[in-house]
């Protein structure tokens, strides 16, 4: 049994290059009393992995050189011995890496019921994006009724799943995305109000036209110049929650927003949020998105590329943009 | 009875010129039935007057062109005619503009009772900037005891009372001030447990040394660099207050904080002010304020120029920094 893996070999400066991991193969390890074998179906792949293989410490301790690539996956237990945390055959959800095989306690792996949605959901509408989501808007956005709101990245995981939620909780939705066709799915798709082509207009006139009477939330997860462009816009006591930065994540130096001073104006906030920090609410939260899911209020999407081999390239389309949805790489041969 | 007036002549770009302002005589005009006379006795300077001349609405009108200069006031009533607010004799603070005479209904202004403290105090620690410090790192800053509270521009109005009812709720509290004899002001007179002086010394390798377990709230009067830098050492759940910027107000653009992605890591918020909104607690404050002022534990400290004619120059010296404590212009010949 021969484990494919990533491992990181380098910190990159800017976008990655491809040697910046080593690609291995081994046989697996005996497992020790206690363990489970978990073979991995999808590899999840999202923008915080470029901040995990950075050398500053973020929100969590960053890959070390020679480790291999954390990830999230969705795989099932293939081999147990002794008393495991889970039974032979059960389908479970964690951060199994960027590998074929994970030698696990269980810790920090949760089991998954895959009879009424497909495996990758659990790694994206249903997992860390679709967590990041729900409690971004809900818990740090404080969305009511009615409010505005505004998204950028809404064509992505977590940004698709954000508006959704908000036009649930009945507010108006406006997304912004690169591209016609991105835009159309958020419309025609996903019920949002009105979507911005930040790649074919003005974001600053496109967000005058469509939210004239200014932004409640904005709720970013690119940084740069949309976020500066989105703060002039802001009314009163609005709230910004900044999720991500995905134009700045290759940039040597961030680019801060130059109309800050926004908030004092409008005597506004901009706050920031990790999902990790919300881990004691996730099964709550899952709930509740099956139910939307269940009713057709929420609909996921994943966009599955297919091979160990385009690891790489695969992860570029997080920051080249060619995606829509969640990202995954299916590894199961 | 000859009124001296300063008039806004046109909208300056960058630090603003002389001609920014027109000076004229005119007498004072009849009274009507309700209205009073003011005699102002001190003018109050406030980085604010800056954003004030800007043709962009901000958080209040613009001041118009041709228009007398809105700023704080603090005066007598010296003439009355029919049913009045305010009885001849009585002391008054409010938007009296830079001139000698504001003829009022008495709208905006509010009694005072001089008896106690020194006219100047009621457009200091007892005025508007006493009240931004109040409700700033109170209501904003949410401070509690022990936090780790950062001031910029703290020898300032705002700046040295923030530091002040910080210390009074039992916070470690660190001021950024500019030279040597600011930097003693600020730890021997009020108290502060340290001071950067950033005109001798990087504030980066400052902040290290006197925050090492870094800031729970960062009160932010100055914008530019020194908000960039404050950033780099927020703690977890860390509360940047936006109050001013002063180091920005005569830019073209502001700059941005580059940093601003410490607060997704640190869970932190950013959150402007602007005290007109707790205008119906004031008078609460000025109670809490008198008293700490009665038992020593607060200290007002006023720069007072003198002459009508020194306007313009007093005006400058919001942003050279040179002044310490609140910026004063005695009119009253």
């Amino acid at each position: 049994m021969i484990n494919r893996q990533y491992l990181l070999a380098k910190r990159p400066k800017g976008l990655p290059e491809k040697n910046t991991w080593k690609y291995t193969e081994s046989p697996v390890t005996e497992l020790q009393d206690g363990e489970m074998l978990i073979e991995n179906h999808y590899v999840s792949l999202d923008p915080a992995m470029r901040g995990w293989i950075n050398e500053t410490r973020s929100y969590i301790a960053p890959v070390g050189i020679g480790e291999v690539m954390r990830a999230g996956t969705v795989g099932q237990v293939i081999q147990t011995k002794g008393n495991t945390k889970f039974e032979q055959g059960a389908f479970v959800t964690g951060w199994g890496g960027v590998q074929d095989y994970t030698l696990s306690s269980g810790d920090g792996f949760y089991q998954i019921d895959a009879s009424k949605v497909g495996l990758p959901t659990f790694i994206g509408t249903l997992g860390i994006p679709g967590m990041t989501a729900y409690f971004g808007i809900l818990e740090v956005g404080e969305i009511k009724k009615g409010d505005v709101v505004l998204v950028s990245g809404a064509a992505g995981a977590v940004g698709s799943v954000v508006g959704q939620i908000a036009k649930i909780k009945g507010c108006k939705v406006i997304g912004i995305a690169g591209g016609k066709h991105k835009c159309d799915y958020l419309i025609n798709e996903l019920g949002f109000d009105a979507a911005i082509d930040y790649k074919n207009e003005s974001v600053r006139k496109a967000i005058k036209r469509e939210c004239p009477t200014g932004i409640d939330v904005y709720f970013d997860n690119v940084g740069g110049e949309i976020l500066d462009t989105a703060l002039m816009f802001l009314r009163m006591h609005a709230r910004v929650v900044i999720c991500g930065a995905i134009s700045q994540y290759n940039e040597m130096t961030a680019k801060g927003p130059n109309n800050y001073l926004s908030l004092l104006v409008n005597r506004a906030s901009m706050k920031g949020m990790v999902v990790l920090d919300y881990a004691k609410d996730y099964h709550k939260a899952m709930l509740q998105m099956s139910e939307w899911m269940g009713e057709g209020k929420l609909k996921g999407k994943e966009d599955v590329y297919h091979g160990m081999d385009q690891f790489y390239e695969t992860f570029l389309r997080l920051f080249s943009g060619e995606k829509i949805g969640k990202l995954v790489l299916k590894i199961k041969q």
